[in-house]
């Protein structure tokens, strides 16, 4: 078994069900390795940061490692950005890289790189095999460290020569220590000080904002009237009917301490304390107001599913039904589009169990309060503010998925960024409707821009800002990528087109220009 | 004066003509600076591998330092891949990446990264300012690095409210130590052997390849016969009619040696001696044969043009006349699509002073042997292996080069990297006519494939180098980023196509089903 062969097999036992992918001849035997092994699902996209992105959508909603499989330094750097957000979503991802094969490597052939270099910044596991009966090993330790709690990436480099070698070992992946609790005294501590201090109000991340982690928050908010919150930046959020209702800190400054005003007490719960995205000249940048307290709970990497259910436990809150969205029926509604119909149109429509994946930017923000009484569904963020997230963890998304819808709402300046996500969704037939908000423009820029307080734009800032002039078609771009589509002018029209949509067998898009 | 504006007003005074950028908001300030100076141009691209990949085709053609602005680790990230190209092209690049703010940084709030480490693998240079009066100087040193022979990648690093803050100076950049000579030895010794030793031939790269330096070359071959080659990834080649002929080493290995078949000694200029691109499980990957003397004349960052002038002065061949390729009148060919008649077809139609800009991969190879006689022209190719460098490298040297026509000959898979090229083409107006030859497939991995001798790749392996199933629609794609496109289905066809195309005033697009 040559070292190939073993990484791949190793794979496989440690329950790696999919491999994104854009190979290129150092990888030709590893190439060889996935074809004797359907049972690792190969999935090809045209550009390498639709192979991190949807790496990063697939582990948020299959709960396991997603592997991707990377051409050289190269390959590895169009992965960064979307590495960049799959770390700040603490997802685990192993990122398998080719290398020229070590005597290769001192002649400095054009496609020679620093691929250590290039991983760093977003690995925290780098490693290149050393040896054929160590690629085996290597891949199964860094399948474990990918799992080291919350979520994190690896990335393992396979030079060629160890890759197409004779004596690969296939190996076990460690077992993985699973994450601590904080010290009881903490959790008691915020017991006692959630039931003296009102208002309050528990800021969720990682596993609390979906499933065991979100009902035992619910419980809490139940028990003690605190309101929960979720990061702008979040992961994964199970919302809608009958779920305990989040609020999202909205990502304007001044809209966000509006959203925390008055509270008193807020508990942090794996993540870290809320603050804009870009500083301001005038300095403060924290989301939470100055006389509210904050208590970090649980760190990212801590239990933090396990801290909520001890804190329910000390508040006497463990058998307390958790609070629950009301089921809302949103009637559809008509005219001209605008982004609360466009919002409203979406929440009517909604299937049971969809999964949205949001980069709508600043034309989409009104879609989550319209729809939090809609049918149950996973909300995905970007949380990286890398943009060119939302089509590739579509992919991912609804690889891991199969059997739920997703809508990927994008604006257009982002999903420019990694279109090429649409070819991979029609060559896979995967069920996601893109919505692409078209306002031609980077609208949070020209927002940024009047700010600095310098005046209006002029010609050359203008230029910067727009989008337009060429308008981008995307009805033509995803025609170009096999992904029927449709430009629609009125909420009617959307409505028609989102139901066609969500009902079709494979991909499709909807250009909404605004 | 802010930091921005006296970075913008260095970056004037030092001669920099033009920004390729997708900015953010960590560089607002700097966009509100470029706002005020029309006299350096911003180009926009909608994907910072546009912006890097311009950077270098403007580099190579101008011959003056380029100049990026790019948002943050994620927007320097995206530009990785072409500053590998870049890199290879040994050509001078200058990076400005705005930061957040110095006091934002430890929040690490969603877009903070290790942008130094991003940095690292691509740029020699990288620099933080440390403060706003340090700006100036600091752009000014990095135009100064991004100018040391042959030609390297700098990165500045501004922090927000550094740019922001009062007490900018404009700076001078502080002048560049030339390139070298080898030692007078050295040269002489060449020369010596150059008359000794035959059949001889140079290896010509960087400065040598066009202008006096190929001149010079063409001087020595005339006095002493030897043969000029190019190695694969050249950087600019000037060609055609009444230029020194250079043959390219081919690619694969076995062609390479073939070229070099029966050369006794290879003189290398400029650059390193010639090995395959990837290592081959045999072993050995030297494109010179075994018996030919290797013999390096001067390195990369050595004056290989003075080299060369010197070397013809020892050989007496300083007034002889270079030798020159004849003109060749190429009929326009007629019938079905096919390698040689496309690569006939562009040979007959190429304008006088086009620059032909190569990524055509497998179904391209015949265009340079079919040209040598055509109208005088620049040949540009990928000079580091980074698929997704021929659409950016054409917005490059159409903005460097106003007067010239661009031909950019673009493999399908090669083009949909960053296929975002095509709309900045549309926003400027560039006269760049892109061909793509679209054979739906990673051709160059099928043969690697074949070459490992497990058999033909079985079903997964086949979708994995297949980029058909969809089938990518070229024309649509153009159509959606505002480039008129069609597609030819005979050489006829594809004739027609091609002069209305290198006759309009902006960009076109031509698809070659093949």
């Amino acid at each position: 078994m040559n070292g190939a062969e073993s990484l791949v097999r190793t794979l496989v036992a440690g329950g790696v069900e999919v491999c994104f992918t854009n190979p290129g001849t150092s990888e030709m035997h590893i190439v060889a390795a996935l074809d004797r092994h359907p049972e690792l699902r190969s999935v090809l996209a045209l550009f390498e940061g639709v192979v991190s992105g949807a790496a990063d959508g697939y582990a948020r909603m299959a709960g396991k490692p997603a592997c991707t499989l990377l051409h050289l330094g190269p390959g590895l750097a169009n992965s960064l950005a979307n590495l960049h957000n799959a770390s700040r979503a603490r997802v685990p991802i192993l990122n398998i890289v080719g290398e020229h094969a070590t005597f290769h490597l001192p002649l400095d052939t054009p496609l020679s790189s620093d691929i250590r270099g290039i991983a760093q910044p977003y690995s925290l596991w780098v490693r290149s095999s050393r040896s054929t009966p160590e690629v085996g090993r290597d891949a199964a330790e860094g399948i474990a460290f990918s799992q080291t709690p919350p979520g994190r990436i690896a990335t393992l480099i396979v030079p060629a020569d160890i890759a197409w070698s004779e004596g690969g070992k296939v190996s076990e992946v460690p077992s993985v220590v699973g994450p601590s609790l904080p010290a009881t005294g903490t959790i008691e501590n915020v017991a006692r000080k959630l039931k003296a201090i009102q208002p309050a109000a528990l800021l969720l991340a990682g596993g609390t904002l979906h499933g065991e982690g979100l009902k035992h928050a619910g419980r809490i908010a139940a028990a003690t009237g605190a309101k929960l919150f979720a990061p702008y930046p979040f992961t994964r959020l199970e919302r809608g009917a009958g779920t305990p209702p989040v609020e999202r800190i909205p990502y304007p400054l001044d809209q966000a301490r509006e959203a925390l005003k008055g509270i008193r007490l807020l508990v942090v719960v794996g993540s870290i304390p809320p603050h804009a995205y870009f500083a301001s000249q005038s300095g403060n940048s924290a989301c939470a107001p100055s006389e509210c307290e904050l208590q970090i709970l649980a760190k990212p990497e801590e239990d933090s599913v396990g801290t909520l259910e001890n804190l329910a436990l000390a508040l006497g809150a463990n058998t307390v039904p958790p609070i629950a969205e009301k089921p809302q029926r949103i009637a559809i509604p008509a005219g001209p589009l605008s982004p609360n119909g466009i919002a409203a149109t979406i929440a009517a429509l909604l299937p049971e169990n969809a999964i949205v994946v949001d980069e709508s930017m600043t034309q989409g923000r009104g879609i989550l309060a319209v729809a939090r009484g809609a049918s149950p569904h996973d909300f995905l963020a970007n949380t990286g503010g890398s943009i060119g997230a939302a089509m590739p963890m579509a992919v991912g998304a609804a690889v891991a998925c199969p059997d739920q819808r997703v809508l990927c709402l994008s604006a257009d300046g982002s999903g420019m960024y990694t279109l090429q996500a649409l070819w991979t969704m029609a060559r896979e037939g995967l069920k996601v409707t893109t919505v692409i908000f078209s306002n031609r423009a980077y609208g949070v820029l020209k927002r940024e821009f009047l700010n600095l307080g310098v005046g209006e734009p002029g010609p050359i800032a203008s230029q910067l800002f727009s989008i337009g002039s060429p308008d981008l078609d995307w009805v033509s771009l995803a025609k170009g990528m096999g992904v029927p589509a449709g430009r629609v002018a009125s909420l009617e029209e959307f409505a028609t087109a989102l139901k066609r949509g969500l009902q079709s067998q494979g991909p499709c898009l909807i250009e909404l220009p605004l």
